[in-house]
C-alpha cells in the first residue's frame, strides 16, 4: 500500500517537530503493509514570507491530491501586524473550507505521570477521556453577511448553517460515540438561538439511527462549567464551529499539558488533516528542544481515521505512553524522569514502537 | 431617602431567599439613611402560570417605576416543556431589553473557607478577584434576522453590534478596571469574526480615555484556557454577550461554589437588576435550607451600583464574609463549621452587621 502524505510544516517549530513525524511513519512502514511519500508544501507565515499568500493554491492542489496531510503549526511574532487576509491563521481557515475539512475531533487523554501538573485536582483529572467533535466549516466562522454597516457604526457577522451540514457533524458525533462508550452530550444554546434549536431536533431525528447511544443536550454556558467541575462525566461531546473551539480550548487544560494532544479534521471521504493542538512557540524554535508528542500523535490520528490503520495508531499511542510512563519527556512537560530534546525523545518512541 | 424596590421573587427557592434579602435591606435602613418600599411582581414560571407569559407588563411598569430591582431565580421543570416564547428565561431576556440594562457585572471573589472545593488546586484559586463585565443586549442575543429559510433547510442567528453599544459596555469596562487594579482583558475572537475587528478597534479607542488602565486584548478561546490555568492574572474582563455568558459561568466555578456568586444587570442611568448566579434550585425549593448568601451579595451589589451606597455594601460583605469565617453555612457549601438553614444564616448575617 503507497500512500501520499503532504507535509505542511508551517512555522516556529513547526519543522523540527514535523521531522520527528516523518521518523515514526517512516518507522510504521517497516512493520505494516505500507509505504509513505512526501511532498512538502507551504502554509501560515512560511507561506506569506515565499507566496505572499498564507495559502498558496499550489499547496491546496497538493493537499487535493494527497492521501492524508499533516500540519505543524503556523504563525508568530513575525506575522502579527499584516492585514488580516495575509495572517497565517487565514491558511488554517481557507484549508479546512478549500478541503471541506467539516468534522474536527479533539480527544483529551489524560496521562497518569502528568495528572499532578492539571490546575484541577488529581482526583477529577484522573481517567478522563473525552472527545471533542466539532463542526469546522460553518457557523459564525464561514456565515455571511459578515460585513461593516451604516459607514461603519454597524457591524454583523452571520451564524449560519444548513440542515445538511448539521446533519452530517451530528452523524460523526453518534459513529464517534458508538466507538466509544456510547454517551453523547450535544452542546447548544437552545434558549437563546433558532440554529441551537435546529441544531436540537436535528440531534433528536438523528439519534433514531443510534438507537445504543444515549444522547444528552446541554446547554454551553453549563457545558462551561461542567467541564472542569465534572470532566469524567463527559464522554463524547458534539457541538458548533465557534463553542467547540471554546470548549476543546478549555479542555485542553485538563491533561496538565497542551504538549500531549494531537487533532483530526476531516471531509466525508477518507482525506484529513492532523496536527498539535498547540502553537508554533516561536520562543524555543530552532533549539531542537520542541516536545514532538503531539505530532507522533497526530500521526497516530491519521492512521487510525485517515488510512485505515487502527493497530499502527495504537503502536505509535502504547510507544508514547510507555515514553512517559518511564519518564522520558522534554523539557516543557512538568514531570519527574529524564528530559530529552526533541531527537531523542523521538528515538525513545522509536524504540519503543 | 425612600428607595423603591421592585421584588421579582420568582421560582423555586427565589421567594425563600427573597426573604432574607428584604431582611437584610430592612437592616440597612435601621443604621443608614435609607427606607425601602417593596412592590413584589411576578417573572418567569410563576408568572407564566398567574398571567400566560413569563414577563407580564404590569411586571415591567413596575421595574421602570422603581429605584432598583431584586430578582430570586426563574424555571423549574414544571416550565421545561412549553414553547420557547413562553419559557421562564425569556423572562429574563425580555426585562434585559425592555430596561436596556446592556451591562452585567459579574465578580469572582474567593472566601477563604471555600478554597478547598474548588476543583481547581488550593494555589491557583487563593486570592483569585475577577470581575467580569459582559454586555448584555447586544450581539447574537437579540441580532436579526434569527430564522429558519429555504423551507426549513438553513437557519441563521446574526451577531450584530452597534459602534454606539460596543462603546458604552467598553466605558463600564475601564471604569470598572479604574476602580480596582488597573488592567483590563478585553476578550474577543478577532482572528475570525468581523464584531471583534470593530471590538478590538474601538476597545483601543475608548482606551486613550483611560490611560492609567493597561488594555490586553485576549482570543475568547485562549481566555477559556487562562481562566482556569491561571484565574490570578486576570483582574476586570469586558467581552460581548455570548463570550460573556460562557466565561462567567465556566470563571464561577473558581470558587468553589456558586452559592455566594452575585450579579447586577445596569442601564445607563442608576436602574439595575441584582440576581444571584445561580438558578431556582427547584429540588430543595419550600424546604427552608436554601443558601441565601448569592441573594444577599446581589442586595449588597445594589447597594453600591444603584444605590451610591458603598458603605451600606461594604457591611453586608463584610458580614457574610465573617459568617463564612466563623463556620456558618447552608448545607450545600462543602465546608467546616455549623450548618444553619435559610433563616438561621440570614440571622447571623444580620447579626454582623
Ligand atoms: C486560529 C483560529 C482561526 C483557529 C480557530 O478558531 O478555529 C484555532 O483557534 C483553532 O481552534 O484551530
Ligand atoms: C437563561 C439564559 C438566557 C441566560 C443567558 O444566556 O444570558 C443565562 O444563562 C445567564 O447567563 O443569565
Amino acid at each position: 500500500m503507497a500512500k501520499k502524505i503532504v507535509l505542511l510544516p508551517g512555522d516556529g517549530i513547526g519543522p523540527e517537530i514535523m521531522e520527528s513525524a516523518v521518523r515514526v511513519m517512516d518507522q510504521i512502514s517497516k512493520s505494516f503493509n505500507v509505504t509513505f511519500s512526501y511532498e512538502t508544501a507551504d502554509i501560515g507565515g512560511v507561506a506569506v514570507d515565499n507566496h505572499h499568500t498564507p495559502l498558496p493554491q499550489t499547496t491546496i492542489e497538493a493537499c487535493k491530491n494527497a492521501d492524508s496531510i499533516l500540519l505543524g503549526a503556523v504563525g508568530g511574532p513575525k506575522w502579527d501586524n499584516i492585514e488580516v487576509s495575509k495572517r497565517p491563521e487565514q491558511g488554517l481557515l481557507g484549508i479546512r473550507k478549500a478541503l471541506n475539512l467539516f468534522a474536527n475531533l479533539r480527544p483529551i487523554r489524560v496521562y497518569k505521570p502528568l495528572v499532578h501538573a492539571s490546575p484541577l485536582k488529581s482526583d477529577r483529572v484522573e481517567g478522563a477521556d473525552i472527545l471533542i467533535v466539532r463542526e469546522l466549516t460553518g457557523g459564525l466562522y464561514f456565515g455571511t453577511p459578515r460585513e461593516r454597516r451604516d459607514n461603519g457604526n454597524t457591524v454583523v457577522d452571520t451564524l449560519q448553517y444548513t440542515r445538511e451540514e448539521i446533519k452530517r457533524i451530528m452523524h460523526i458525533g453518534f459513529q464517534s460515540a458508538m466507538g466509544r462508550s456510547k454517551k453523547l452530550t450535544s452542546v447548544d444554546k437552545a434558549n437563546v438561538l433558532e440554529s441551537s434549536r435546529m441544531w436540537r431536533e436535528i440531534a433528536e431525528e438523528v439519534s433514531k439511527e443510534y438507537k445504543e447511544v444515549e444522547l444528552e443536550h446541554l446547554l454551553v454556558d453549563a457545558a462551561a462549567m461542567k467541564l472542569i467541575t465534572e470532566p469524567k462525566s463527559f464522554d463524547t461531546i458534539v457541538t458548533e464551529n465557534l463553542f467547540g473551539d471554546i470548549l476543546s480550548d478549555e479542555a485542553s487544560i485538563i491533561p496538565g499539558t497542551i504538549g500531549v494532544l494531537a487533532s483530526a479534521s476531516l471531509n466525508d471521504k477518507s482525506l484529513g488533516l492532523f496536527e498539535p493542538i498547540h502553537g508554533s512557540a516561536p520562543d524555543i524554535a530552532g533549539k531542537g528542544i520542541a516536545n514532538p508528542i503531539s505530532m507522533i500523535l497526530s500521526v497516530a490520528m491519521m492512521l487510525q481515521h485517515s488510512l485505515s490503520m487502527p493497530k499502527a495508531a495504537e503502536v505509535i499511542e502504547k510507544s508514547v505512553e510507555r515514553a512517559l510512563d518511564e519518564g522520558y519527556h522534554t523539557g516543557d512537560l512538568d514531570m519527574d524522569g529524564k528530559v530529552l530534546n526533541t531527537v531523542e525523545m523521538t528515538d525513545k518512541i522509536i524504540e519503543f514502537m
